[in-house]
């Protein structure tokens, strides 16, 4: 909170500044009181279960203190709905109950872009790259790191997990940089291109326009698409590419599906779409923008997709429910897990057919084990059911079927804007509190990619061992 | 066919009993030709692949063999109206497009009430059951029944596969003798009665009345809503009532969150609608019938579902998804899957978090294994994506969202009619022909369970081994 402080010092925000600097305070003594009391009895060992819940519980109460500075400086009265903008903001979801951003102080704005931005890699990965003190475990490292990373599984990049997090960092402000640069050649003021190239690269979505992207110039728009693709990629890649290995990354089988889906949908929505724009440049510069927007899951937006055909409609909806590659900072399903599902439907096909016969599932010319395929069927039965009870219960607040599937599904998937009532053009402001808290753990629950937070609700996670 | 002719001969419908009498004549001929010239080359041995592909190929040729007196006796001129007809009949979706059911010969109405019959228990286990040569061969029984049974496994209820398909025939003769006889108590002439006897024991619901059951008594309403819950359960809960052992049924699992979810629901749907209807007793009789002819995916209705709170219309669709008990007529994903899917991701949860622990998934005391659940697992994923994939489809027609999601839903889910245009009020005969086509095949891949048909497009199924 130190940086936004910062920016509203800097931009003569008195309100603000003072908010920022009594959050960082409040946070500080209850932090302080905890750390002092807590740390007591503790005792060593940091295993797969203290992994998942301490990353689950740190993810709810990040949240609920960064609101804190949204309610002092009066840009968000309600605290709720502070919750729910802050809880968007660390889990690059970008769905937002702000009627118009333009009102909002430079402090609030820069905040919100810069929880996408450190949301996106990973808050405690954060932590564990810049603390002198952290990740002398190598377990406690690996653990936090598996618990908080977009993905069926985490490799390491080096030996090292501390290393291997600092790596990941490097090249990801790296890339934000060059984005950064590239949305000024463009004569994007350095403001708005701090925070939406932090927005793009978290692939959250927060805007500091009420328009999102529909104004900007055709270059930025480009820019943006560019970026917002580049941060859907596994980062393991650009470090695989740094090591000049770029025959592994032609040949990796999720970035083949991404790219190749990208251009499809994007070509097929084009085509869907060439009687509403007057150039077929512009045409496929927006069909182009919304794929990339809604696979990698930020939620830009250079054109009121809701009155799109009902086809291009329907595939925005794939690509959302797609996703982006695992290991990046997108949201979704994950390629690699429609990779996994797909494959293994086919191999149980054969399976039926040939019951004698053994099928293995390769990915990349590597054995998947039985254990990663059962956890990502697992992963997908939790998605479906907690879409489904999610559609439920936020229909106790009467808007239509679509407007709460596609509610449960954009903040599930930290996409952002969904369609109906929670479209492009309109925002979540409409929802009660009850359903609004329930949206922001969905959001959580979404980007922790769901067990780090059920495991808090299991009581095998709560016994002595 | 020879039924709908007799029963067009007694109402004097020449036109229609000339068009069934065709019909048997066409496809005599058709067959016997296939019997005489592909019997020649055949090989003795009949595993898992052929009982896939032969239900598979079967139920297509059924539906569009089933369509011809239809399109002979001009009930519906349109072929491709006729094999979706067909296909929603023996597939016992239920959905139509037939504008006005009142205005249809008898001979149509009871072939297409018949079909639901038929189809719900499994034609070809009928025919194992009936023909005096098949089922010499004990593979041949078992994977058709396997291939063709609704449920993700098939237990033998005796030792030899034909003497189970005629157990599970006689009984469920039995149970639709009875509600003939108590539909008849209530008033209802015997045509309709075996009518809607048929379509209740299929779970199909195909009715005779333009209103559904809207018009009829409380009574019949009540009677409909209790046999449509029983032709829900698990068939071989009734053999195991037949033996006295009540106290297995009791204690069986999938009864009791089949139980569980029906008072359940039906309780939370009638306080949600209870401003709608003038009487408790009102409400809740239409609330249970409602549950129960979505959760059975019969169809039927009483009310106009579509005009009711968000709420009650989110969990009929929550209804439909979860549907019947394994082993039943009716259709959706069934009980015993969902808690297979609930109690593998419980399952998988403790994994996460006591990693070094062995976890094992039971049911009823007994361990499923590894490979059923995979299966399953498999299943649900395919579930997903055919869905997805369907909706996408049909968008290019222009409906709404919601309206496609809803159809492709439907018909997959075996259940008829859905939200929006395809609501119960109204039908499919807006779709265009690519489109009904396309949602015949979902209906025949979904009452198949998907693999007879997938395993279709696999190329392993007809590779020579």
């Amino acid at each position: 909170m130190l940086l936004p402080f910062v920016v509203s010092v800097y931009y003569h925000e008195p309100v603000s500044a003072i908010a920022f600097a009594q959050s960082v305070l409040i946070t500080l003594i209850i932090g302080g009181i905890l750390v002092f009391f807590l740390s007591k009895g503790a005792k060593p060992g940091f295993y797969a279960r203290e992994g998942l819940v301490v990353t689950g519980i740190c993810w709810i109460v990040m949240s609920a203190f960064g609101a804190i500075p949204f309610v002092l400086n009066k840009d968000i009265p309600s605290y709720v709905d502070a919750f729910f903008e802050m809880a968007s903001g660390f889990t690059t979801t970008g769905s937002s109950i702000i009627p118009n951003v333009e009102t909002m102080t430079h402090g609030t704005l820069f905040w919100r872009s810069f929880s996408n931005w450190i949301g996106g890699m990973g808050v405690l990965v954060f932590l564990l790259a810049i603390m002198p003190g952290a990740g002398k475990e190598n377990g406690f490292t690996l653990h936090i790191l598996r618990a908080e990373s977009p993905g069926p599984s985490v490799g390491k990049i080096v030996p090292r997990m501390r290393a291997t997090a600092v790596i990941l960092y490097c090249m990801y402000l790296v890339i934000t940089l060059l984005n950064i640069v590239f949305l000024m050649i463009g004569g994007m003021p350095l403001f708005e291109a701090v925070c939406h190239a932090f927005s793009t690269a978290g692939t959250g979505g927060y805007g500091v326009k009420a328009d999102s992207f529909a104004g900007y110039s055709p270059y930025i728009q480009n820019v943006t698409t560019v970026f917002m693709l580049l941060f859907g990629v596994n980062f393991s890649i650009y470090y695989i590419i740094i090591l000049k290995k770029i025959k592994d990354v032609l040949r990796d089988e999720e970035v083949r599906l991404y790219v190749f889906t990208v251009l499809a949908s994007s070509l097929l929505i084009g085509w869907n779409i060439r009687s509403m724009y007057p150039t077929m440049e512009e045409t496929l510069r927006t069909s182009f923008f919304q794929v990339a927007s809604m696979i990698t899951t930020t939620g830009f937006a250079t054109a009121d997709f809701d009155a799109w055909p009902v086809f291009s409609k329907s595939m925005l909806l794939l690509l959302m429910m797609i996703g982006a590659c695992a290991g990046s900072t997108g949201g979704g399903m994950k390629c690699a897990r429609v990779l996994i599902l797909v494959k293994s439907l086919i191999m149980n096909i054969k399976r039926n057919i040939h019951p004698r016969t053994v099928h293995v599932l390769k990915i990349n010319d590597r054995v998947i084990s039985e254990d990663v395929i059962v956890n990502t069927h697992a992963y997908f039965s939790a998605y479906v059911i907690i879409t489904a009870a999610l559609t439920v219960l936020l229909s106790l607040d009467g808007f239509s079927v679509e407007t709460n599937l596609s509610a449960a599904f954009c903040t599930f998937n930290n996409i952002g804007p969904g369609l109906g009532s929670v479209g492009p053009t309109c925002n979540f402001a409409g929802y009660s509190d009850f359903s609004k808290i329930l949206l922001s753990l969905a959001m959580i629950t979404g980007r922790l990619e769901i067990f780090p937070i059920l495991s808090l609700f299991s009581r095998s996670t709560w016994k002595k061992t």
